[in-house]
């Protein structure tokens, strides 16, 4: 991550100066709130407003005057309840707005989820800086042989030199003539019009950072984490997903809690494998075969239940 | 409206324990927090909580690392700029969230604004209050002529008391049913177990009160005022829009002043409309014949431009 | 179900009249075209027109340039692999459009679902007619003593007469005031102004009837249909779920199978009720104060695993 | 535009294969499925599947039976009514498909339009073709010096070659890169694992094609439309929007009529805008100073106004 100077005063002028509000506020929120966490060797993402607490899910499933309940045990029981019965709407009381920077290939993954306000910096408008995502020597995987969107083993030795080398030498050499095309001075010195900068922009690899303001309701947030915190997710946007869940446990500690019992610590079962457990519950040993799943199902069913 | 003392209670003990936020605060909105304003006989909206302030719109469409610019004039003409050219995502950024009491045939039309978030009071769960909208004397009005979906002349002397008694006859005694279908005492004072009140609720008009949070994003909201405080909406929403309106305009002031010139002041012209006015501009008189128009469009026009 | 004799003839007139397309069509779904299939006491509903089939769903999920894969097998794997990994978006790719006749409060518990398209009758604009949901006696039941939101014992004995009189009386007498408010004479026959239509639907009961063109995509049909045809959606929306999931399984029979098998037979388990299960596996005992589960969950729990 | 002999021959055997349907059929719009409309250099246009007509948008205002009115000048009326009424829900009611094949920085703007239904083909589980865009001559514009946003004079001589010359080799020497880590062979022929397809995708520029199946309906249509076949929009994602547009007008040629009339070639006025008019109407000569409006906002009114 790297903020100039002048950005990171900003950032501290922003906490500098607490107002006093009427509104449900939640301590733990207000400590993130302006601060850059970094992900990945220059993104980073950061809280800029957030609406609602845990009280708040409570006081909107009841439609109450006031500020819900008196006792946490239940709030957090009913929390637990609205979770488990897919009642979505309550969470959808809470919202958040945060300031992510990311490469553009992470951003075309994670724009997929609609339902959310998003900002992005321009390139049609301005200049983008000179940030390129080039991953840690541990990140530099192959291609897994047995899944065909994932990784297999880290590259070695040449290989991953070759790798890293590349996506260097790539990155500055586009970003080199990204500026050169937009200047207006000519490779001798003389004197160009320079280039659209809409036009420009498509001479730069995927991996260049790019920045948005991103904002969602807790309901929504929380699908995104599922998916995106899954050990399936690619790495690159799972980062942010853990980044963004730390941020949400504690704003939102009882919810988070039952997202974690419930999703992201759950699963799903078919009525197929609802019958294979309730056949080994009685004893029975059931195979592949007459479990009624494909090998695939059957492999990802014994990966949770052996 | 009518609040019970204990509802008032409430109110005034979330209003009365101000704490301290880092997050944007607009002063004009804090007074309205949690306050309820009447709208019709038993109904009101309140502001529970909301995100953003004027410069949270300059600051998204900026994507900026602090608060936008510091010259207030630079943010209005800014704003105006994304009004005008319906940039919508940087009002996207603000969010509102009201507690609102309406009649269910309003709540019908409201709940077509699909870009929002709702927790409706549920007659599965509970008990509905007896609380239904009749309509004052100056609002009763006949089927207007010219307009199958509007309203004509206000209804007067025996019609008008006809229709008030049967509105308030028939609210009183299907609200009587409705209670005596729930309870747990027959008509002569003889157990019984009391229909399931899923059920019971079918019973009641639609002119019996509900409510619901609702929450939106200041854009939606927009489009929403636009549509509902328009001339043409029907008078019983249209109300409920203008309460909204009164306290947006607290809110973010600059935004509400460029959505007032843009959008509920200004109007649309077809391709056909605009050449009418450029031949009116040169001179020529035009009439509906040659001016490309429908009887109805061209009374519209007409409505605009004399 | 009550078509007049010239509405059906509009519906045959629809159904004699093939044209050639190049489209993807649904034998299955074909059939249903037009047809109403009768719910409730007066309602229905009828597919009006449809986009896509199974194999459009494996088109969009590979991109291709033609029609999917040749085999059946294959098609059939690839959609339980996405509906196995909420890989929702192909599943989108498929639209159906309903026009769909029911009550008032059953409308508004299904327009919840606020990913759709909606065109509803206007009783701003026309007359309702005099058509009232009346349940069969098996129907009327009592409040249940567990569930807050359910029903319990089946009515009986005057208790039962009672309900059903008090249901008919109240919507034959609504809607004669409704008719007499709307009407240009006056009780004793002098000529009357007549209310306006926007304003006299509010007498009436949320058993009336409705209708409207409602249009979705498949993946958001399915979601409706996890929620509506779930044993604890209210009997009155169920019917209607039952009514279009039948309609479904013709028009897309593999998405339909993957559907059943891994949502409406399938469950969800929290991270504590994995621990359980596995724990019942090794042959442990487990009560529910040593799960971590609410008496609540646990009752839920024990009504699958016994 | 690039297509295999394989992928000419899909396309011809889908073409090769009229269905029988109940459905709506649009002759306009049969003619164009499957087709492959060139835009840019290696990018098309063509409509994978279609639900509706011009009468399909009557028949939903209506909540009809059948199938509309009888009489076309009829429909016209009533969809111009709806279009200048911003009755947006019966347009909905109409519903296309297109695959897509399209820049990824045009992807980019594109994928903004949040209410569609997107499927992309994966660079995690394959490998892009090597097809960038590179632009005509008449497109190298240069930076517009008037609007952040725009171009302006197109660009020449030695300027113009160099740009045409760094874009080329650019694409040329990052896609030989990215085959170069994804294969099995390093750069003198011994064995190597290969980069994981989803690490290597991120060396390329945003030139690169890539492709989608891109599902919305009619309003939503007309709104990508209005803003992406603007003049103000960039030329490389109007050149789509024009293409788009070309095959709605043959689908729903009543329907895009109004659309023309109203949105594309109509216009919005301001307050002001509206009042400075009416005093011009009158014979008055107006000033900006005394408009009330910015000099931005003057010189866009005098763009249209004079």
């Amino acid at each position: 991550m790297s903020l100039t100077p002048d950005q990171l005063a900003e950032i501290e002028a922003a906490r500098a100066n607490p107002r006093q509000t009427l509104r449900a506020t939640s301590p733990g929120m207000e400590a993130h709130l302006y601060r850059a966490h970094p992900v990945l060797d220059h993104g980073f993402i950061r809280v800029i407003d957030y609406m609602g607490d845990d009280s708040a899910i409570v006081q909107a499933a009841r439609v109450s005057y006031g500020a819900g309940t008196k006792h946490v045990s239940n709030d957090e029981g009913l929390i637990r309840y609205l979770m488990r019965h897919w009642h979505s709407t309550p969470f959808e009381m809470c919202e958040v707005k945060l300031h992510v920077k990311l490469p553009v290939f992470v951003a075309r993954q994670w724009i997929r989820h609609r339902t959310a306000n998003v900002n992005e910096y321009s390139a049609r408008y301005s200049i983008l800086d000179r940030e390129f995502y080039i991953p840690e020597p541990a990140q530099l995987a192959a291609q897994s042989t047995v899944n065909n969107q994932g990784r297999g083993a880290v590259l070695e030795g040449a290989e991953a030199a070759r790798v890293l080398e590349t996506l260097k030498r790539d990155a500055a050499s586009s970003y080199d003539n990204y500026a050169q095309m937009l200047g207006q001075e000519g490779p001798d010195g003389e004197p160009q019009q320079g280039l659209a900068r809409e036009l420009a922009r498509m001479n730069l690899p995927m991996n260049i950072y790019t920045q948005w303001y991103w904002k969602t309701d807790l309901h929504n947030l929380f699908h995104f984490l599922r998916l995106r915190a899954d050990a399936h997710a690619q790495y690159e946007i799972r980062v942010y997903a853990d980044a963004i869940a730390a941020t949400v446990k504690d704003w939102v500690p009882l919810a988070f809690a039952a997202f974690e019992d419930y999703r992201m610590g759950g699963t799903t079962l078919s009525a197929k494998a609802i019958a294979v457990l309730k056949r080994r519950l009685k004893g029975e040993t059931v195979s592949q075969e007459d479990s009624g799943m494909s090998k695939g199902e059957w492999r990802e069913f014994e990966g949770i239940w052996g």
